[in-house]
């Protein structure tokens, strides 16, 4: 506490009168605020060059006015303030979004109960003991090196992505993925973006914020209109091809064929969203589009849904030609990503500590969903759900004039944090429907979820 | 492994020499990188439902044709291809940026050696294991709760600000806070910004990489120049009041009034970058301009010089007018930055262990500061030490008419990471000089930097 804060005149007497003034003002006027932890008399004592007694003598003065609060084993802290205790609550808790607060279906997030805290905590401890003194200096803005390899090898060989380490730029979660993209388009003049329709309600949110135009293109059994697309126009479009937000269908190998043309043929620019590709139940999953044309895709992933979202752990690889602007990009935001993680990660993926994970959390995840669709034919037996065995969601169709939304916001007070259909398209129209997540729940959570969803359902749709 | 890269026919027979097949066009496609550490052969035959033997009748193929290596203890990985062998070491080790190769006496580091590993490692282990599952979640964009209330306190106490957490935005680095804030002002209409002469090399770049016009406002023996300031119409500047960088003044109480006067006026924005504010040797460190007027500054610090660049970590305080502006560009930058590490420094913070860190490094840098001091006044007895014994640099004045980027060429190609001045000038000019750090080399290091500096120094001017 060599500060400002308090400024001794030592050519005075009455230093502990002083010390005890400059206290009570710096927290009468805020600057010590309720809660901060006092040092020790005997480390401000040495900070300040005064005897330990003056400094004792000032705490106690200050404990006795109600200022300070003296708590054995704790030190001596800024006594809370009534306001502060009725404010504190909102800065203490980290605050969810607003359409966060209920976690049962919400879809989007994995189980955050299933993150491996000792496999994570014994790979950052090995980062902090072996890493080079070097390595804590401002690095490479585009990522650990090792981390740029081992993401390499991992997305050739599990989603079949061509990319190589030098191409690759880690983020803060797939979010500064989109928004490096979106800056570095509008960079190169392009102001509109095509979005697939439906497609995701916060990443519409997000591309708005940088102000992108968002222009819709259908979606449909095969995924992503691409004779759609070609007619809109546009310089770049968002996809998610191996398993469609929110529809969960697979962008058909024709539209895929069809796609990289368009791309080829009007120097339009493929963003790949592979949101959520290791998860799937059925069959093998396919691989990524920037695998069969890197030219033409700038390809992102996150540990998001495979991990957790709190990590804001990501990756981009463009096609070479915009490589300079979006590294570029990059440095400019924050010249880099914080770097122990990074490593850490990269050591899960060198142990095959994170195979290994994905090979749990699949497994689970078939088993949540198996029990979510049960619940569903069981309790609402007339809905179709509609999707490939993937991922961490599905939907679930409802019949034409039910009202997604209204059935949404009752059930959201019912305590689900289910989404409607609806809300997924920019242009509106389009059947109702529910998207349902079934990840982050136990079966039996799940299946007392349905029976709150049939109640909810019956009580907007009394004719089913 | 239950991927694309490996799809197999089960109706056709030969399930191993598809397998084989297939593993060994990823190889030569690329797709399957050198270096890949292959599953186990248990794993990929539980992946893909084949009886192991299967696995281990192709995995031996490929060895016997060299597209797979087999090492013991190390599982099978992809056989390292020459030019592989020759391009890697660029990926494997994380760049230094090009002016960042010499380490002696360049300025802006801290001594890497130093930063506490263990300390932080087990704050980082108490966060893992005590942290609630939903604390794994998207957290609010601004930084996490517990982060913002700690920080606020700790700036209170020992920078004199005026914060509460909910205005603190904690940032991927200072760095990020600059880039949020050149976005909002952006936003605003405002396209130029004042910028300290001679001020940051590293930060203007950073800045004009954001379509920022910097206009260069002079800096004397009182830092800087606020009529100056006032004729350049900007509606913004960035200043470092505590320690200016690179010329170590102190900004003066009236230039200090006079700068919050001239926000008042104008409605301008003090942008004060608190940038080595921990480390004052002297006296007290002077309170930060944000505690005299948090309506006018937007205050931004970080742990970089404190305890590591690779952290990422730092916080932005802006005024109430801007909180709501900024909280919207962080949230489309990232969505927030990494928790896990925020909650580690939280815990640093509450336990007093950043305090005793900083204690530490304080009499480190002072025995540094003074040694590098008495190196110079020893080999270099003719120059000017110039600027107040605080920070992790000094500056040295050279007479006029030696030109310091010559002279800083010769240093750097003898190993010495030291600038020279007139690069931190925007408008050029002025006196020639070098700025020197010192905190990252031991006394016996600087001494025989200082040596190596004199002959450098003989060699352009043989006159001294």
């Amino acid at each position: 506490m060599r500060e400002a804060l308090v400024s001794l005149d030592r050519t005075l007497p009455a230093l502990a009168d002083q010390l005890t003034n400059a206290l009570r003002d710096a927290i009468s006027q805020g600057r010590l605020a309720p809660g901060t932890r006092l040092p020790s008399t005997r480390a401000l004592a040495a900070d300040l060059a005064l005897s330990r007694g003056v400094v004792v003598d000032a705490y106690e003065q200050l404990v006795a006015e109600g200022h300070l609060v003296s708590r054995r084993g704790s030190g001596t802290v800024v006594a809370p303030l009534i306001r502060d205790l009725l404010s504190r609550r909102a800065d203490d808790t980290p605050e969810p979004l607003p359409d966060q607060r209920p976690v049962l279906l919400r879809p989007g997030v994995p189980d955050l109960g299933m993150f491996p805290r000792g496999v994570w905590g014994r790979a950052y401890g090995k980062v902090l003991t072996g890493m080079r003194d070097g390595e804590l200096d401002y690095g490479t803005p585009t990522g650990a090196g090792r981390l740029r390899v081992e993401l390499a090898g991992y997305l050739g060989r599990v989603r079949a992505a061509r990319v190589d380490a030098s191409g690759i730029v880690v983020t803060t979660g797939a979010a500064q993925g989109f928004a490096l993209l979106a800056g570095a388009l509008r960079d190169a003049g392009a102001s509109t973006v095509g979005f697939e329709e439906p497609g995701s309600y916060g990443l519409r949110g997000h591309m708005e914020g940088h102000h992108v135009r968002l222009v819709p293109v259908p979606v449909d059994a095969d995924g992503l209109d691409v004779a759609a697309l070609d007619r809109a126009g546009v310089p770049a479009v968002i996809v998610t091809p191996a398993h469609q937000f929110p529809t969960g269908v697979v962008l058909a190998p024709a539209r895929r064929a069809a796609l990289v043309e368009w791309a080829r043929r009007t120097g339009g620019l493929i963003i790949e969203d592979d949101y959520d590709a290791e998860f799937r139940y059925d069959r093998d999953p396919v691989g990524c589009v920037q695998g069969l044309a890197p030219d033409a895709v700038a390809y992102i992933g996150s540990v998001s849904k495979a991990l957790a979202p709190a990590l804001r752990l990501g990756w981009l690889a463009v096609p070479d030609k915009w490589r300079a602007a979006v590294a570029a990009r990059k440095e400019w935001a924050d010249l880099g990503g914080p770097v122990l993680e990074q490593l850490a990660f990269a050591e899960l993926l060198a142990s095959g500590g994170y195979d290994r994970h994905l090979r749990r959390a699949r497994l689970e995840h078939r088993r949540r969903r198996d029990a979510l669709v049960a619940a569903l034919r069981r309790h609402l037996p007339g809905l179709r759900i509609s999707g490939v065995a993937a991922g961490l969601h599905l939907v679930v169709e409802l019949p034409a004039g039910v009202d997604d939304e209204a059935l949404a916001e009752r059930a959201l007070a019912a305590g689900l944090g289910l989404l409607p259909l609806s809300r997924m398209r920019l242009a509106g129209g389009g059947p109702p429907g529910l998207v349902l997540g079934y990840a982050a729940n136990p079966p039996g959570e799940l299946e007392s979820a349905v029976q709150t969803l049939a109640s909810s359902y019956g009580a907007i749709h009394p004719a089913r």
